[in-house]
């Protein structure tokens, strides 16, 4: 079973080349299509898509991930073994999701010519490079077979919330937009029990200020209020009933959120 | 077999997560999807939409249909059988096509809990609920062992057509847009058989009037006028060549379209 | 194995309509997409697309490819057997690449209509025509078994760079744009080898001029200059680093590109 999530869309060869070559080299392989709509170029994005669903895959799943701007660059193609599942693409820190929440965690710089297509272009390495890894590995291709070992791959720090010493408020900020506008914050149970009907927490997103907190979407049903919920991606998130959250805030990935336990009026 | 339908959209984990925990349960299960694309919580697309193809799947086909506002609620899951095939999703009308055309139809409550994923999120049913009883299904649990048998399901009323006692008109509606800008109309070759030579039809759709029914698009060719043709799905739509009629027209689902048979002239 | 391409979309019924008339013939059908995004009715899109990627699959696939503005008409459904794959579709040009590329090429008109199925509508020749086609050539049915083999079918002539005798420029032109706004020439390695150090080629695409020839993305790196380089389908390609070259130049298909080799000076 591989999965393929890219930047390629869906409108173009790109992603039935990939998948065109790895058929070729095991007509067996399953194809599941984890998103091609990842914003051009943009790495976390694709690493938190990929981080939001990997585990509810069986062992065995390889992942095969190509948001590549380096790609023709020295940057290092990677195969990567964490959780009985294999990761494929390049190094430049679409796994950083796999390497914070997985232990024990193995990457291997993928050497080995001979697993390539015979001639690599320098621009569609998904299908010259990382198609035919994730193929061999597949037909039962060890991780340590692609090259040795490494320690020093990419990985970009997640964003963790902080608490502010004076005021006590949990500072944190939006690390993803889904396609409702909901937006994800990287606040979770650990900075807001979901039973927290004892407090009063209120949540500023830039200048507005979240106070309705729900379990679930129906509960918002009739209001245009904004609310907070723990999201299914283990993330508060913030949501407006039928509309977007992101375009009534103006938020994107990145904006700061500040949360107010108990007993703060503002 | 299990097909999907959902609003997920397709840049978002929801999807793959769904399909992981297809997957987890059963790795054989071979998953179709049917589109992600409905509008936001837009169950009359949805129900259109699968009504649309069900019939064209084999027997013993899982049909998972995820369009799901009221997630968290107290709405019921449900399983369907009909026509020997299954169909998993939210108590909301969703499968008000199937109930509409099939019998017999049974309606199964699920509430079997162990047949969900340990942890039920608040906001994600497809993942912790839908898919794991769509896998279960996959691999040969009964409908009725997932709960009681239900008669009092959700279901809309497909408009159905009406004649105009004093004109004689028979007045319909738009039930569906397609990508094209097609507009679908509840009118059948009950109303108007495709081999109306005798007659000389006209449909008013808003301020416009169409005076051209055809049998096909090439019949159209070059012309910019609106025309009428038997749709593939069985109703009368509305279309210009290389345009889209919708917008020509101004038209949504829901407008009004009156046909006025032989012999009328406006 | 079956691939599919057509200008359907995925938000409508069209593309499970299909899936689901081959899956009832055969249920062992592997189905891989290769896009529905064609932009309606555009066969030199869709021409193109498949173009670039059918050889990247296994032998005996089956390429199932539907633009087909002519549905319902006298067109001419086809069946196309090259490189041990086959190609089902209608006969108005979309394997126009195939043709021009793989020898021997037979082409068959499809005409057993016990093959297709039994009700066929005016304007769905995908599902009721195509599809069923595509199934039964999946299960072991030889082209020959379609219908007569035919010699005068639809071609278009792929657009080749000519040479300007007074100047030794050649002119091409932009055969397509990808979703990241790339501008694909028809200027392969023949007219401009990659390893063209030794001379300062120039490209002329409409009011701009391109002086940087790279061999890979992350070499334009930091410069908003465009930059060509020979592309994945093995054509020169015209880009802009994180941005659309297609919209700084105003690009569209058929617009001319002129190439001027060393020592030129403009």
């Amino acid at each position: 079973m591989i999965t393929l999530l890219t930047d390629f869309g869906t409108a173009d060869y790109f992603v039935p080349a990939v998948k065109g070559v790895i058929l070729s080299i095991n007509p067996e392989a399953r194809l599941i299509d984890l998103t091609h709509e990842v914003p051009a170029q943009d790495i976390e994005y694709a690493a938190f898509t990929l981080g939001a669903c990997y585990h509810n895959f069986p062992p065995q799943t390889i992942h095969l991930a190509v948001v590549d701007p380096g790609v023709g660059s020295a940057r290092r193609p990677i195969v990567v073994e964490a959780r009985g599942q294999f990761f494929v693409g390049p190094d430049n820190g679409i796994f950083s999701y796999i390497y914070a929440r997985e232990s024990p965690v193995h990457v291997f710089h993928a050497v080995q010519e001979e697993l390539f297509r015979p001639l690599v272009s320098a621009t569609f390495h998904g299908r010259d490079v990382f198609a035919p890894l994730a193929a061999w590995l597949s037909l039962g291709l060890s991780a340590e077979a692609v090259g040795p070992e490494i320690h020093d791959y990419v990985r970009f720090a997640l964003p963790q919330p902080v608490v502010d010493a004076a005021s006590g408020d949990v500072i944190g900020q939006i690390i993803h937009i889904d396609r409702f506008g909901n937006c994800i914050t990287n606040l979770t149970a650990r900075e807001l029990e979901p039973n927290h009907a004892a407090c009063s927490p209120r949540l500023k997103v830039g200048a507005h200020l979240v106070k309705r907190f729900t379990t679930h979407f129906a509960q918002a049903d009739g209001s245009d209020e904004l609310f907070a919920y723990l999201g299914s991606a283990t993330y508060w998130e913030v949501a407006v009933w039928r509309g977007s959250a992101a375009e009534r805030i103006g938020a994107r990935r990145g904006t700061e959120v500040v949360l107010s336990l108990g007993g703060s009026q503002s």
